[in-house]
C-alpha cells in the first residue's frame, strides 16, 4: 500500500496542496484556492483606506484555503487520508502578523478590525522603506557584523523594518502585541498547537544567524530606544531547522483539513528555498535559478563567504549542514511581459492570433531565427532596479543599438539576453568570492516554457542547465520536507534522491554562440559599470528630475486651480 | 489682370507644379504626378537586375510629368497660360545622369537600355560608398582645402563618388559619355535648349566653390589617374547663380507644357535650399529647419566659417551675396514612424481607431499630458547614424531610463525630445563657430502637423520658432525664383517679402520647460560625447559583431546545406 505526503504552497494570491507519493515522488493531483481577500492594498474589509505602498493579507484566508485545498487534493487523487503520513508548508516571506498570547491574530479582535497594523503585512508591503533606510544606516555606522551577510542593505520587505514601522506608527498596538510571527509559523501553530518558528525565514528575513542569533540589543537601541528589547519581547520562541517535525496534526486541525490526527507536520519553509531539493539539488556547489516574474538564485556551499550583492547567507537555510545563499534579479519575466504589453505592434498581435500563439510564443519563434549578435542590440536589464551586485533600486533600463531596421523580436531577444548577462554577473560574483558553481538547475515557469531563454542562458553562462521535472516545485519541496519530518527518510538528501526529478532536456552551451556572447558580455559589463558604479549617474539624476517634474506639475495644478 | 509664376518641385517619387500669384504669393492650385518608374532599386525596365544599394530613375518620367502637371495646374487654377510669366524648378540632388553631345540621356539609346550605369543615379543611390571612402581618404591625406567646407567627409550620395563608381565599373561607358549633368539641369535644357548648370547643386554636391572652382586635377589624379580630367572632360559648362534666367521656353517645350513660348525659365535649385525664401528668410543669421523624415538645416550668414559636421557651405548657395550653410539630422520623422510601426501595442491601435485618430495623433495627445522630465527617459537619436557634428554613420540609437511602469507615449516623447537635443547640438556648433542664429523658422510636414514637436523644439532650443505658411515650400520657392528670373522683382529679398508668408502660430519657449530641458540636454551631451566621441565605441563594436554574425550564419547555412 502506497503512502503519501502533502505539500501546501502559500503564494501571494492563492494556496495549493499537492499529494505526492512518498517513495517515488510521483505527483498525484493538486487543488488550488484563491485567497478571498487577495492582497489588500487599497482598503481593509471594513472600508478603512490604506496609504500607498501598503500590502496586507487576512489570516482567515489561509485557514479557509487549508480547509478546502487539502481535502480536495486528497479527493482528486483518489487516496485515503489514512495513507497520508505527513504534511509540510511553504510560504512567502517576510509575511508577518501580530498575535495575542493565545496566538490569535490581533485583526480577529473586533476592536482592531479597522487598524491596518493589526493585519498581516505581506512580503511586498513597501511602506517601511524609510525605516529600512534608517536601519541600514545605523548598521553601517556601527559596522554590524551581520550586514555583509545581506549584501550591505536591509530590505524594506524584511521583518525588522516592518516591525519598526509598526512601533513608530502605532506604539500602543506594538505594546498590545504578544508576539510577531511569520504567517508560515502561525499556520503551523494552527495545525499543531505549537509555535515552531522556522529558521529559514528568520535567517533570510529577520537578520537571525545560527551562531550569533539576532542582532544585539545595542543595535536595536541605536535604531530607537523603544525598540531595544524587540527580540526578547516580541520575537521570542525557539527556531527550528528545516526537516524538523514542528508537531502533529491536532484534533481541531484534523477536523479542519480531513487529515488524520497525529501525523507529522514539518517546520515551515520559504517558498523560494523550498524549491531546492525538488529540483534535484542538495550538494555544496549546487545552484538553482527559480525563474518567474523575477529570478531567485539559491546556492549551497560548505563555506561562508561574503558575496557582493547577495540577499542573504544563512547556515542551514536551504540544506542542513550547508551555508545557503540567496541572490536575485528583480525583473525577468516582468521585463518580458512589459515588452509584450508595451512594445509589440498590432500586426504582431494579429499574426499571433492567426497562428493561435501567444505574443510571447510569436516573439520567441521569430527571435529564435536570429543568431547571437545579429540584432546589434544590447540592453541593461534594470527596469526594476538592480538587486544584484549593485544593490541599487534607482537604476533603470537601457536599450542600445537600434536602427530604423530594428524589429520587435530583436528587441525582445536583447531583453532575454540582458537578463542572462545579469545572471552571469551574479555567478561571477559567487565564483570570484570563492564559491565555485558546480551544478546548475532551473525551475519555475520560464524554465519549462521557454527553451530559447534557457538556451541563451546556457550560451551566456557557458554552463549546462537542467530543468526540474515538477511544475510545482514549492509544493513538491514542502512534501519532501514532510517526508523527512515524518521519518520516512533519514535526511533530505535521501528524500530528494527518491522524490525529485529532472526533465530529459539538457541545455548545453553552443560553442559558436558562447563565443559571441562572451564578446557581448564584455560590452554589457562596460555599460554595467559605467552606469551602475557612479561614473555616469544619469539614471539617478533622471529619477530626481522626474520626481521634481511630477511634484512641480502638482503644484502648478494647485496654483492653476486657485486662480 | 493678375500674373502668375509656376514652380515645379521634382521629389523622390513624384513631381508637383504649383501656380502662384506673382504679386501676392497666393497659391492657386497644384497638380501632382508619380514617376511611372518610381525608384528603380531592384531592376531596370528590361528586367536587368540591380545590385544592392542602387537607386535609379528614368529621365522620360520627368518629361512625362512636366507634360501633365503644368497644364493640369493651369487648368485647375482656372487661369490662362498667357498670364504665366515664368517658371522655376527644384530637384533632389545629387541626382545625375550621363548624356551624349545632343544632351540625350544615354539610357535612351537602345544599346544602353540594359546598362544600369546609363540611367539616372538618384540622390539615395548608396552603391558608391567605397568610392566615397576612398575620395575622403585622399582628400584628408592631401589636406584638401575644400574638405572642411563639407564637414570633413564626402558623402556617397554626391557627384564625385557617383562619377568615380561609373568610371571604375564601366570605363567604356564613362568614355562614351559626353557630359554628366544633374537631372535638374537636364530638365532645364529640355525646357530652354540651354545647358545652364546650377551653382547650388555644384556647390553642395560636387565640391565646387565660387572662388576656387572644382578640386584640382592633381586631386582627381590622386584618386585615380584615369579620373584626372573629369572636370574638363565631363563636367564642363558654366555655373549659374540662383535667380538667374537659364533661358526661355522653346517652341518644343511650349508644345509639351502648354506654356507660352519665350517666358523666363529660372536656373534650377536644390529642393532643400529652395525652401528658404518661401519660409520668409533671406537675411544673415536666418536659420530654417526643413522637418520631414529627416531634418535639413539651412542657414545664411555674411561670413564663411568652418562648422563641425556641417554638410556644406556654399557662397550664394542659398541667397545671392551670402554664405549658405547646410546641416542635417538623418533621422527625425523616420524615427517617429519607426516607433509607431514597431513599438506601439494593439490596445493603442484600437484606441486610436475608436477616436478616429492616427497612432501619431494618439501618442501626441497622450505625450502632451506629460511634463518635461516626467518620463525619466532620455534617448540618443542615432537610429540612422549621426549626420551632425559627429559625422558617423555607424552610431546607433539609445533609450535609457525605462521602468516597468514606462508607457509608449513616454518613449515616443523621449524620441521627439532626442531629435530636439540633436538640433541643439547643431545650433551650438554654428554659434560656437561664430555664426549667431538670429531668427528661426521651420517648414515641412512635421512643422505644420505636430504642435507638440514644435513646442518641445522651442523649449529645448530656447528660441522662438515661426512656421512657413505654405505646405509646399519647394514649389513656392521655385516660383519665387521664377519671379526673380522673369524680372518681376529686382532680387529675391523683394520677391520673398511679397510672396512668402508665415502661419500665425508662434512657438515660444515656456521658461519652466526650458529649465528642465536645460538639465536634460546636459545629460544628453554627456551620453552624446561618451558614445559618440570614442570613449565607449560599443555601438561600432556591436555593428562589427552583427556583421560577423550575419556572415558566419551565412557560412553555416552553406555548410549545413553541403552536408
Amino acid at each position: 500500500m502506497s503512502k503519501y505526503v502533502i505539500g501546501v504552497d502559500f503564494g501571494t494570491l492563492s494556496a495549493r496542496a499537492l499529494v505526492v507519493n512518498v517513495d517515488t515522488g510521483a505527483e498525484l493531483r493538486s487543488a488550488m484556492m484563491d485567497y478571498p481577500h487577495a492582497v489588500m492594498d487599497k482598503q481593509l474589509p471594513d472600508g478603512t483606506k490604506l496609504p500607498p505602498d501598503w500590502a496586507l493579507q487576512h489570516p482567515q484566508d489561509y485557514m479557509d484555503c487549508l480547509a478546502h485545498v487539502i481535502p480536495e487534493a486528497i479527493r482528486l487523487s483518489d487516496i485515503s487520508a489514512d495513507d497520508v503520513i505527513g504534511i509540510g508548508i511553504d510560504f512567502t516571506a517576510c509575511t508577518m502578523l501580530p498575535v495575542d498570547r493565545h496566538m490569535e491574530p490581533l485583526c480577529f479582535d473586533p476592536k482592531y478590525a479597522g487598524n491596518p497594523h493589526a493585519y498581516i503585512k505581506l512580503w511586498k508591503h513597501h511602506a517601511a522603506q524609510q525605516e529600512a533606510n534608517h536601519i541600514t544606516a545605523i548598521a553601517k555606522q556601527r559596522n554590524e557584523p551581520f550586514l555583509p551577510r545581506y549584501g550591505g542593505k536591509i530590505s524594506s520587505e524584511w521583518m525588522i523594518p516592518k516591525l519598526y514601522q509598526l512601533l513608530k506608527e502605532d506604539p500602543s498596538l506594538y505594546e498590545s502585541t504578544h508576539l510577531f510571527v511569520e504567517s508560515a509559523d502561525w499556520v503551523i501553530h494552527q495545525l499543531t498547537g505549537t509555535l515552531a518558528r522556522n529558521a529559514c525565514s528568520a535567517g533570510y528575513k529577520a537578520l537571525w544567524n545560527k551562531q550569533d542569533g539576532y542582532p544585539t540589543e545595542d543595535f536595536f537601541r541605536a535604531i530607537d530606544p523603544k525598540f531595544a528589547n524587540v527580540v526578547d519581547d516580541k520575537l521570542n520562541g525557539a527556531l527550528h531547522p528545516m526537516g524538523a517535525k514542528a508537531g502533529e496534526i491536532t484534533e481541531a486541525a484534523a477536523r479542519l483539513t480531513g487529515l488524520k490526527q497525529g501525523i507529522a507536520v514539518a517546520v515551515a519553509n520559504v517558498d523560494a528555498h523550498v524549491s531546492f531539493p525538488p529540483s534535484g539539488l542538495t550538494q555544496s556547489g549546487d545552484m538553482l535559478m527559480i525563474m518567474g516574474t523575477s529570478t531567485c538564485h539559491v546556492m549551497v556551499a560548505d563555506e561562508e563567504r561574503m558575496v557582493p550583492g547577495m540577499c542573504g547567507v544563512v547556515e542551514d537555510g536551504v540544506i542542513p549542514g550547508l551555508m545557503g545563499y540567496e541572490a536575485g534579479q528583480s525583473c525577468v519575466g516582468d521585463l518580458f511581459n512589459w515588452f509584450v504589453e508595451c512594445c509589440v505592434p498590432e500586426s504582431y498581435a494579429k499574426e499571433a492570433r492567426d497562428h493561435g500563439e501567444s505574443l510571447h510564443q510569436l516573439l520567441t519563434r521569430k527571435a529564435q531565427l536570429l543568431t547571437p549578435g545579429e540584432s546589434g542590440l544590447l540592453a541593461l536589464d534594470w527596469w526594476n532596479g538592480n538587486r544584484s551586485v549593485l544593490v541599487d533600486v534607482d537604476l533603470t533600463g537601457l536599450l542600445l543599438g537600434m536602427t530604423l531596421q530594428t524589429k520587435p523580436e530583436e528587441m525582445y531577444r536583447a531583453l532575454l539576453e540582458a537578463t542572462a548577462f545579469g545572471t552571469r554577473v551574479i555567478f561571477d560574483a559567487f565564483e570570484d568570492s570563492g564559491l565555485p558553481i558546480r551544478r546548475l538547475h532551473a525551475c519555475g515557469g520560464i524554465s519549462q516554457k521557454n527553451p530559447l531563454v534557457m538556451q541563451i542562458y546556457a550560451d551566456v553562462l557557458g554552463r549546462e542547465i537542467r530543468i526540474a521535472r515538477s511544475s510545482q516545485t514549492p509544493a513538491l519541496g514542502s512534501s519532501i520536507w514532510a517526508a523527512v519530518a515524518a521519518g520516512h527518510y533519514d535526511n533530505v538528501h535521501d528524500a530528494a534522491d527518491q522524490m525529485a526529478g529532472l526533465l530529459d532536456t539538457v541545455y548545453r552551451p553552443i560553442p559558436a554562440h558562447a563565443e559571441v556572447y562572451q564578446s557581448l558580455y564584455q560590452e554589457y559589463l562596460l555599460l554595467h559599470d559605467y552606469f551602475g558604479r557612479g561614473e555616469n549617474n544619469v539614471m539617478k539624476r533622471l529619477k530626481r528630475i522626474k520626481e521634481q517634474s511630477i511634484s512641480s506639475a502638482h503644484i502648478d495644478q494647485h496654483e492653476g486651480g486657485a486662480r
